[in-house]
């Protein structure tokens, strides 16, 4: 270990081009470009051009007529339209791929809603049951009304307590600060912040016996923004639908592990994954102004009164003061084994047909899934469009493209899942990438991304050979307009984001350690703060809400296509894989010098208990001068020998396969990456160095501090050995 | 599934030549022999006839002269010695791999022993400290007193209960027959028909507090031999030394899943893995009997008498009857964190160097280790002496070799295990085979072979290169001699076992999936019923044991080195590896009619709980059908296309890969391998289908049956996919 730290200062003090990128300065220094053997470039340029706006909202106009609910007859009918047209667009072959999965809906003869109840036990104030439809819609049937999918059923009543956003800090605050206990309530968040089912989960470890969800205005609506379909902010009749379930990354609930094929086991539902023990339910904010306004209890903290015009209490306090009214819960949702349908289309490589580069992006939508998922869903039909134009041209690309639309992401991740799971072996074989595609849309401001640190440097580079989508910015470059409007912080170039979860490149990532990125059209995160977009899994999130608000020209959506298909093409068709190791290492030093600081805010015990981050920093700086030698040797590769260009490759495609532990995280056995993790307390966030973070979470409040630090050096003692057997991958394959 | 078994008996109606493979008929109709490109056959010839008897010799020898014992002074010089010699004969380069685990010593200066106590508390008896030393060895130092390593310390005192061979089977008759509590007793167990560490699980299971282990004369000597040194038989002074952990595959006790590292995390000792609470302790028969012969209680079955010439009788029971005597251990044996070294030698691969062919064996020993490990060190030896001469002529494998001397194997696997934990992702990517060489010969007979089915044609093809080494039999190969003498009962063709335990192949096999073998001379094991060899972990295994009794001549272990040696030179070389998955069909169908015919055992609950194998008899069909679909199109291969030759031996390679499930069997986290693992009643077995064997073991007695068939259909459901996901690797890999 002394000798490794030792090398570590010598090469500091020795190689100025390697001491850059250990501080800040390397940020800046760092080129953005760099190349790596030769796509068929003048096919590349033909495939982006190929993609056009028009199409896109073609698409997306045909695909968001309807209602595509997983497991609904619509959408099997869309998959089976999707199969032919990508059928007729020219791939070598488009199968439907069956699973038989535990999917949640509302009982439509015994509806869901929340009352108040009087001490009579009358119900004197109830939610509404469905959402106004939006004009044009009126029609429209089997539009599911919102509820929180894989709810528990049940008809709890008592006292309210408003638990803010339902954040892990939150409930701390609630039990630690204010003395509020929520065991036996009912409580009630505001979504937002977090992913729903951590709220859910907070709720059930507070020990309440069911958890109300509500969209405040100050998170779902945008300033000087009108409600739809005036503007794009959330109506106050509007509510969010969305799965409860905290799967840490299992699939369908009762086939953890394994696909849900028809002669699979299913636990039972006691044994199932992640189901809520409780009811939960959502509502809109006008209805939320029902529940809250009268409650009981002490006044909250200032920064937890969100914007609803009525002073928010933190209870538990009966309704109504004296009254002695309490809230209840009608909840009738249902758990069933149902049938969904992947749409999987292949183009064979022409010289390594065993390597896959995936493009995914699910097709089931809560209602007619304007933004999500058919923005994306548009975008890659667009994108199978302009490959397939480009076979007849007599293209085809080095290495295998798969096209994948999933079913039943919003239940879970679950179609996208259980076909990982379902050929776990090839894919861990042979797949170099996977790119995903949800949602293409979420703001009117600039590009985001977010991707393992091999695909920066691919991500820079194809969006320089794209044009900015915004008026105003004709011939500046989509990396142009993207880095003016949101430069890293870290570096010259614009931000790009780790992966968190929440879309099906979950399984891909972090179960399976395959690369993978997302991009997509964002707003400001500086200066815009409503949560997600204000309309997110409403009735309201239609075709006309795109095409008269987010994207009017649909451009934003085209670049988002060639961005998605730039990366797909580039990763099939490049000789020499597109993937930079030396931006991994950079990575891996920052998030090793960001857990280390967050450690060091235990001093005194980081001393007892002799805790030391030499590992980690010793393993980082054998991955960082592992990555370099191995893109120096790159340099000189003999691309004209075949099996010589194959085995960088190998370790090209390998290298984040080699950060997953097949043991996983502790208590999440399906988060395997080491490195990267959905946060514990918010599946939507990644977190970097997941064991050590998880492990020093709240040790200040440890029962057993030993113990406590042990498995932080445990932990520590798991990252550095996973960062060095990466090292390992990339160094010469012979001793 | 019912499409599935119908085209299940299409085929079988409509294609005699796959239909044979189902019946018995099959397993002799399937020739032998299969040819896989073409390795550099003259080089193959040389190779073989440049390893040498009279090296061999010269080999043990040289490595018996002292003892061994795992981070020993002595075994640190032995692997010193040994790099440079294999550097010597010219590999490209050797190391020293050094690990930190937890060994286990008696106390130097409290030794180890048992009494018979009196009521008074006097030790009237007490067994010997050391074994007689054999003739020329008496000048040695550092023997290690016979002992079970990592015993726990203690000096429990009560009566004794003979408890047969501590099999699960013994202990259910002692208590659901018999009526004897083992509970809170120390209990005496003869040694052989399993792992010793099973035997100790197993009392500890039954509450024991002790355990004692001995050599029965009906185990340890065969008919008509004298004991050493007089013949090869163990004499009465003589006792069996070894670990007695429950390890199921962890390597080092303190840090599972780990490699033993300067900066890795260990647990503390209460939490290691596998380290038993109970003393335990080995004597030979001398000592035995005085233990044995005046035991109380009823006497034992017919069975369980042993070869003693005295009455053994079950307990519970005061020594010598009414005078109240008990057995008392003196236990004192200490854990410690060592250093030991492997030694791994590499020759660089000419034309897919990311390719490694493993010949790895132990080096460490209990003391001479004349046997076991040196027989087979000395094989690996010539090896490489053998290697480095081919490659003085200008040879260099196609692939990359690797040659591993594992330190601590008699701790528990540990050296192995900690360097296939150290390198388990480049090895999972790179490693085509895996070939053990441990001891190589234990009995005077035939060959025997240990492997993954898909080397059975490659074992038959290397065996008919060899000639046997048996007087009288000039001009016969070794794969006649072996024949005549191990007819297979299913087929024509030698008997060839499946893998168990109990030796280094364990982690590479069992955990990661290689394809591995291990070959040796054995017994005659119709006709010759004691236990392993009779001097087995005895200071009695001495060069001389070898050289007077076992292989006087040498060339059955220049036979054994001649098929190691042929097998990885054959994997490393060929252009096409020589796997054969038509092979691996045939095994998983009888593994599947085996498994099924277990459960029939119980008709009524498998009626009563739906438990159907359908599915698992589908996916046999289905990997039947994949592997004889491959190697037609094996037979097609344009083996001049560098890509399309590596193509496919990946699929080749990762067959076994694709066996292997990350989630790893119920309570073995790292046996992974779904159709091979070491029995849970017995390290040293293998037992086929283990998820499902263990979910119907002893079923009859479960507690909650819905529960235990569950799991039952569980395992069945987990074995079909597996096997499904097995056949998909090698199946064209663009859908």
């Amino acid at each position: 270990l002394l000798t490794l730290l030792g090398n570590y200062y010598i090469i500091l003090s020795s190689c100025a081009d390697v001491s850059l990128i250990f501080g800040v300065t390397g940020w800046f220094a760092r080129p953005t470009t760099v190349n790596h053997g030769h796509a068929s470039k003048s096919f590349l340029h033909d495939f982006l051009d190929e993609m056009q706006a028009e199409n896109i909202k073609h698409h997306l106009r045909k695909f968001t007529r309807l209602p595509h609910l997983a497991g609904s007859q619509q959408n099997l009918d869309l998959a089976k339209q999707i199969r032919a047209e990508w059928m007729e667009f020219g791939l070598d072959s488009v199968e439907l791929v069956p699973y038989d999965m535990l999917l949640s809906y509302p009982n439509k003869t015994n509806p869901n809603y929340i009352s108040i109840v009087d001490h009579l036990g009358n119900e004197i104030f109830n939610t509404s049951l469905a959402e106004p439809v939006p004009e044009g819609y009126e029609d429209v049937t089997d539009i599911v009304p919102p509820y929180s999918a894989f709810s528990a059923k049940g008809q709890p009543e008592d006292e309210l307590v408003y638990v803010n956003y339902g954040r892990t800090e939150d409930f701390f605050k609630l039990e630690r600060e204010l003395g509020i206990n929520c065991s036996g309530k009912i409580v009630i968040a505001r979504y937002g912040k977090i992913f729903r089912g951590n709220k859910v989960k907070n709720a059930m470890l507070a020990g309440a016996k069911g958890i109300v969800l509500f969209s405040d205005p100050a998170d779902y609506c945008a300033d000087g923004v009108e409600p739809y379909p005036d503007g794009w902010n959330l109506p106050g009749g509007g509510a969010q639908r969305g799965n409860v379930l905290n799967l840490n990354g299992a699939g369908d609930p009762l086939t953890p592990g394994y696909p849900a094929k028809e002669y699979t086991y299913r636990s039972s539902l006691e044994d199932a994954v992640g189901l809520p023990k409780i009811p939960v339910h959502p509502i809109g904010y006008h209805d939320a102004v029902h529940l809250l306004q009268h409650m009981g209890g002490p006044l909250p903290p200032d920064n937890w009164k969100g914007a609803l015009n009525i002073s928010y209490r933190i209870g538990p306090g009966f309704m109504d003061g004296l009254n002695q009214n309490k809230v209840r819960m009608n909840i009738h949702t249902n758990n069933q084994v149902t049938r969904i349908y992947n749409v999987i289309g292949w183009i064979r490589g022409a010289v390594e047909p065993d390597r896959y580069v995936i493009l995914g992006g699910h097709r089931d939508a809560w209602v007619f899934g304007g933004i999500d998922p058919v923005s994306g869903a548009a975008v890659v039909h667009e994108s199978v469009r302009a490959a397939g134009k480009l076979m007849k041209k007599g293209w085809r690309p080095r290495r295998t493209l798969i096209f994948a639309s999933w079913d039943a992401e919003e239940f879970g991740l679950l179609g996208s899942t259980e076909w990982a799971e379902d050929h776990a072996r090839v894919l861990q074989e042979r797949a170099v990438a996977y790119i995903n595609a949800d949602s293409a849309i979420e703001g009117m401001y600039t590009l985001r991304v977010d991707c393992t640190p091999s695909l920066h440097t691919l991500v820079y580079d194809i969006t320089k050979k794209v044009s900015s989508p915004e008026d105003g910015e004709e011939g500046m470059t989509l990396y142009q307009s993207w880095h003016k409007r949101d430069n890293s912080t870290e570096r010259d170039a614009p931000w790009i984001s780790k992966l968190g979860s929440g879309s099906d490149f979950e399984a891909y990532f972090i179960r399976l350690g395959i690369a993978s990125g997302r991009a997509r059209y964002t707003k400001n995160r500086k200066t815009e703060h409503y949560s997600s977009y204000p309309v997110y899994h409403s009735v309201y999130e239609t075709y006309e809400i795109v095409e008269r608000f987010y994207d009017p020209s649909f451009r934003r959506l085209e670049a988002v296509a060639r961005v998605r298909g730039g990366l797909i093409f580039s990763l099939a068709d490049s000789p020499v894989l597109p993937l930079d190791c030396v931006e991994y290492a950079m990575s891996l030093t920052k998030y090793a010098n960001s857990i280390y600081q967050l450690a060091l805010k235990h001093p005194a015990a980081m001393e007892q208990y002799s805790v030391s981050f030499d590992s980690l920093f010793s393993a980082v700086e054998n991955f960082t001068v592992a990555a370099r030698d191995f893109h120096q040797r790159l340099d000189q590769l003999d691309t004209s020998n075949a099996l010589a260009v194959r085995m960088v490759n190998d370790q090209l495609m390998y290298l984040e396969r080699a950060f997953t532990d097949p043991l996983g995280l502790p208590g999440r056995p399906f988060y395997r990456h080491i490195i990267f993790a959905p946060s514990s307390h918010n599946k939507y966030a990644g977190e970097s160095f997941p064991g050590i973070y998880d492990a020093l979470f709240d040790i200040e409040n440890a029962v057993d501090p030993q113990k406590a630090w042990d498995e932080v050096k445990r932990q520590i003692s798991i990252a550095a050995f996973t960062v060095n057997t990466a090292a390992e991958t990339l160094r010469p394959v012979v001793s």
